[in-house]
């Protein structure tokens, strides 16, 4: 933490706010740094010390206006994150201080709460950042995402894009854990080799370097059952071209699409929905939340197991959340990207 | 049946044969009509007076080359298609001299056939142009279409377009008996007044002449929540953007693409799948042929109490067949559009 100009010891809150509606990537004069005294807490609210802050692709989402799923960050707010902290000041019945927390927290040192929305962290059981991580959004995305929109079934073949990612690595992972054969795509040897070699998938396509069609085809002889994607772009278009009848397309992102200053690019192959009986199928994984408790879990369970692993990028510093934040969309993080934020012991 | 250059008088077998793949809109050159003699029947065989052919939209398809639903036609063999005719010659046990039959029996007056794949139509039951209309492939297309992947409730919100078309005119109507509301879109005043005043859909928009979002808007407060698209491209991404929350599109066709040179263009909204839980899904109407007698009789019982009609568009002569097909292409046709081959009396 030698690079943060503010020392984070309590008596000052570091923000990001959004400054401006970014167009393509987020620059530097889309956002404001600006720091605040500590805020204090009323009767039946507490006070988080954000530790780790999650960053997440749909991000760049909420800062454009528009109709969506969450609404958008207002210009001058402070930028919607997800977070894991400890309760440093309460006053509030069910939060007492020192406990573990997760909840939507914002990019900042310090987060005011009244308990809604936040989940009390059981001590000890998992390393924080696996609270952001594969028992946070990003094991909840893929769990629901792949059981419950993918319905894989043991034996059918499984494809994930941006598989070397918060989502990807878990999606793989648990398909394997239910039968299915698994194929990932990701950029680069490195990221080839950490989903086959360390997460146990069948085979990696390196988009970077291979023509993924060609790939499709030798990795897939019956075909794609079900495709799990996170990019969009083109390499949606080459699962298309590869689908077994009445495959699932489970729409989780389109990551290629989101710095798009044009209109997003459709899957030009859509048609083959028709051909192979197939379904394309969005959710959003905020519909499954009362159950988050059962999938975590069980998640946990498989971690126990030595089945399941989860892959941290945590960066240190709440400054450099801005180019942080850009490396999801380069394609240069490697799992679950993180920003840590104070030192969980302090 | 004047302009028929050849009398149709059984001595010679007329046919329309591929000659060459077209790019973009078939053209003269890629057709090339022939004048054979009359097929004699071997044993087991039984020679076909087609008095009607069915013009589908999904002709253009089968004459590309390429992995689909069904083989593509080959350069030099009969174009395909469905139609109805009359048993001529029979060494066939089954089928008797007078009976009428459908089938696939090619754009052509005379079809040798085994049996296999054809349907015998009981005396008197309909006009013969239904059976290849609501009786036929555009019926079951429209009753499966809608009812087994769009899944409409009673009270719900379904659109369709190409509302005044083969299919459209039926997906309307059945989903009106279900009890939803329906908003048809087609091209030009005279088709949308038909879809509302004569065949009871709630209200039309029409593509040519009105912005389809914001008609959508105006008529489907309740947002959409089955879109039965036949056409693809500006209309599709325009019922994106006004989809309910877990809204089914059925996909049964991209007419607007179909003769494009370059790539399709995909719906570039397509996002709003996740946005609205949504799904979009293609289906192939030959997977239910167990259970299209089912249908007939249903759509034959609403046809009987007048709350389904069958708007057919006949076009009288086997020469016209190039021209005549390129209507379905330019908007131009107007219900179910057959080509009458022969008088049925004679």
């Amino acid at each position: 933490m030698s690079s943060t100009p503010v020392p984070a010891d309590g008596s000052v809150n570091r923000q990001w706010r959004l400054a401006a509606r970014p167009k393509g990537l987020p620059v530097a004069t889309d956002w404001a740094f600006q720091t605040e005294p500590a805020p204090e807490p009323a009767d039946g609210q507490f006070l988080v010390r954000v530790l780790y802050i999650s960053l997440d692709p749909a991000m760049r989402g909420w800062m454009n206006d528009g109709r969506s799923y969450v609404p958008p960050v207002g210009i001058g707010e402070v930028m919607r994150a997800g977070g894991v902290g400890r309760v440093v000041t309460s006053r509030h019945d069910a939060f007492k201080v020192g406990d573990h927390v997760s909840g939507i927290f914002g990019v900042q040192d310090l987060a005011l709460s009244d308990g809604r929305g936040v989940t009390r962290l059981a001590a000890g059981t998992a390393p924080l950042p696996h609270h952001l991580s594969v028992l946070g959004m990003p094991g909840m995305t893929a769990y629901f995402g792949l059981l419950e929109v993918g319905r894989p079934v043991a034996g059918q073949t499984v494809v994930v894009s941006a598989a070397a990612g918060a989502v990807g690595q878990l999606v793989g992972q648990i398909a394997k854990i239910k039968g299915c054969r698994v194929v990932g795509i990701a950029g680069g040897p490195e990221k080839c080799r950490f989903i086959v070699d360390e997460l146990g998938f069948d085979a990696a396509v390196d988009y970077k370097s291979e023509d993924v069609r060609a790939a499709l085809r030798d990795h897939c002889p019956d075909r794609v059952d079900v495709y799990f994607d996170n990019v969009g772009g083109e390499i949606l278009d080459a699962v298309l071209t590869r689908l077994a009848r009445h495959a699932r397309i489970v729409i989780c992102g389109s990551i290629s699409q989101y710095n798009n200053e044009g209109p997003a690019r459709g899957p030009a192959n859509y048609m083959a929905l028709l051909v192979d009986r197939a379904r394309m199928e969005g959710f959003v994984v905020f519909d499954y939340a009362d159950r988050y408790a059962d999938a975590a879990q069980e998640m946990a369970g498989w971690i126990a197991e030595g089945r399941l692993k989860s892959l941290e990028d945590v960066v240190p510093g709440l400054e450099r959340f801005p180019e942080t934040l850009l490396k999801l969309y380069s394609g240069e993080n490697f799992g679950k990207l993180i920003l840590s934020v104070a030192d969980p012991a302090t």
